[in-house]
């Protein structure tokens, strides 16, 4: 049976990046070694990096000063990495969900941290739009993507401080205007590659504006200076995303990526709203593209096992919704074929006939 | 041509754990979805990390009341996080190298730290063996192998304080009495899996001592607390670690390993100091069984882009050495079969009679 992979992340790849990153581990480049068994520094894993760096720079048109890091530890590694590196007196952070907070917590450590605006007793299910960002602080830090409750940022926000955003869940997902950030950062076990990755978008003369000692590892301004090769980087992860980027470049760009998920996403979206079944947990005007949740309806609440398994037999994986929101979330990603979100609606409505 | 995989990290796996880590890329468990598109969540993914963790345990023969941790960021990021977690007045490091150089660099921000003996001034040929450790000291740091200078510490030495040692490049060479140290840590992209995993194990009750605030990530009582699974860990690394930990198994465990190391280590020492070109580097009682350096003798110095060229030619791969130590290096790590050995010392027979 066919699966349609809903997973929050990780999550599905394109099938470029599985069947190539597979024969790469059977056989790297002809050289008759496993890509994982060769050197970082081997003269053929440089261009795998070169080129990957490249394709960021070119898909999300980064500009000029900005570099781009590959490294490890993924995103949680970042929450600390971030006010280490950028929070010298107080920093700025908008609290949209269960990520955003364990940021805020790790800067906390670091200095005064300003919550501006948080949609926390409503269970996260807006993105706070009124608030105001303290002139004074040294940044301010948003999630873009708020992969629990199914909330986005979709637009490239204006801040007065500069503006680090977590990008783990929606990156390349849409053009981002990179020029208004200072920090773009992600594990890349979503739109990317496997886990195990992190990638870092950064602009070089952000850096170097806090007094205290940052430990080598923990220090941005390392891993530009050693191109993320400090230290052994994640070879395998990285190699399975640069087949993703130029999957995304074949079949169109970020452009083209948003065209489909917001075709995606309108299927889905409407089929809640029409099904007599379902409701939409996310208020309408942050509704995700990229993690869609949705719950039974209260009168019809003691069907949600009934149609979690319904789906689950029709080959739908992942769509059981994070335990503090409940219901169900399917998470479509770049590479989840439109198909797949058919399947879905299909099992939504032959579910409704049925009850 | 057949290639002999003399890396020295990221560096050569059992041919088990790159069939199935391929396999797996393509099908996990059957599942229909790939390794690297399934949650580090999901039911059939748990056993794979609770199997690593016991065969760990059962290989390395670990006591009660220690953990075995799988985390990102390498070794290099260990470097932090021991001081963090341990480090509150005083540390002592005994400096064996580049790798003992770095980690004691990233202490000196947290505490005194005190270089009980050094063989920096021999270009690191030879491990000091009369040295003090301070009674004081919240932990001694040693490096057991030095992959740059091909040196080792292959016992495990009795400190009178709790005794933490980075052993990235000879982990399961060789059975050890883990409840000698407090801790044991290494990189995984030697004799375990690809490169993107650390592995830690850890005293439970060694930790908990320090009065400084360490920020989540970086608190070994998070992952122990979460079983590695506080954010999400490098899933394939993971997997590949796990084929290997059950090649080990299979081969006969570390006792086996040992005595392959060390038959493949006498094999080429023997033919290095027998021919008449080259000559070791490392004093021979502290000869690393894992990276065997060697370089020309004097009088024929000029002989070496020769000799790289030749060996190259049939099939050596990775012999270069490192620039601090100039020559070759050959790392002889678990997988790399007898054969291989064989090969080279063939090459430098061959090489010998044509000069």
């Amino acid at each position: 049976m066919k699966k349609h992979n809903f997973n929050a992340g990780p999550s599905i790849l394109p099938q470029s990046t599985i069947e190539n990153t597979a024969k790469a581990i059977l056989d790297f480049n002809g050289s008759g070694l496993s890509l994982m068994e060769i050197s970082h520094r081997a003269k053929d894993f440089q261009p795998v990096v070169d080129e990957a760096v490249a394709l960021f720079k070119e898909l999300l048109n980064i500009p000029e000063g900005y570099s781009v890091l590959f490294l490890g530890g993924g995103a949680s590694l970042e929450f600390c990495m971030v006010p280490f590196n950028f929070l010298e007196k107080k920093a700025a952070y908008l609290n949209t969900g269960v990520w955003a907070k364990k940021a805020m917590k790790e800067a906390k450590a670091f200095g005064e941290v300003v919550e501006v605006a948080s949609s926390a007793d409503a269970n996260y299910t807006f993105v706070p739009k009124d608030y105001t960002i303290p002139a004074d602080a040294d940044y301010f830090h948003i999630t873009t993507n708020n992969t629990i409750y199914g909330t986005e940022i979709r637009t490239d926000i204006d801040s007065p401080v500069p503006l680090i955003a977590d990008a783990s869940s929606d990156i390349f997902s849409r053009p981002m205007d990179v020029s208004k950030y200072v920090m773009i950062y992600g594990g890349a076990q979503k739109n990317l590659a496997p886990a195990g990755l992190t990638f870092v978008i950064i602009k070089n003369d952000a850096l170097g504006k806090v007094s205290r000692y940052i430990p080598t590892m923990l220090n941005y301004q390392t891993h530009i200076d050693n191109g993320s090769m400090f230290n052994t980087p994640p070879v395998v992860p990285i190699y399975a995303a640069l087949q993703t980027l130029r999957w995304i470049k074949e079949q169109g760009g970020v452009k083209e990526m948003e065209r489909r998920a917001i075709e995606k996403a309108d299927l889905l979206y409407n089929e809640i709203d029409r099904n007599k079944l379902f409701v939409g947990t996310a208020n309408k005007e942050d509704r995700s593209l990229m993690n869609i949740c949705f719950v039974m309806k209260d009168e019809y609440k003691d069907l949600e096992a009934d149609f979690m398994k319904f789906a689950t037999e029709r080959g739908m994986v992942g769509i059981k919704g994070h335990r503090s929101v409940g219901g169900f979330r399917a998470s479509c990603y770049n590479a989840l074929p439109k198909e797949s979100v058919e399947a879905l609606v299909a099992c939504m409505q032959e579910f409704e006939k049925q009850h």
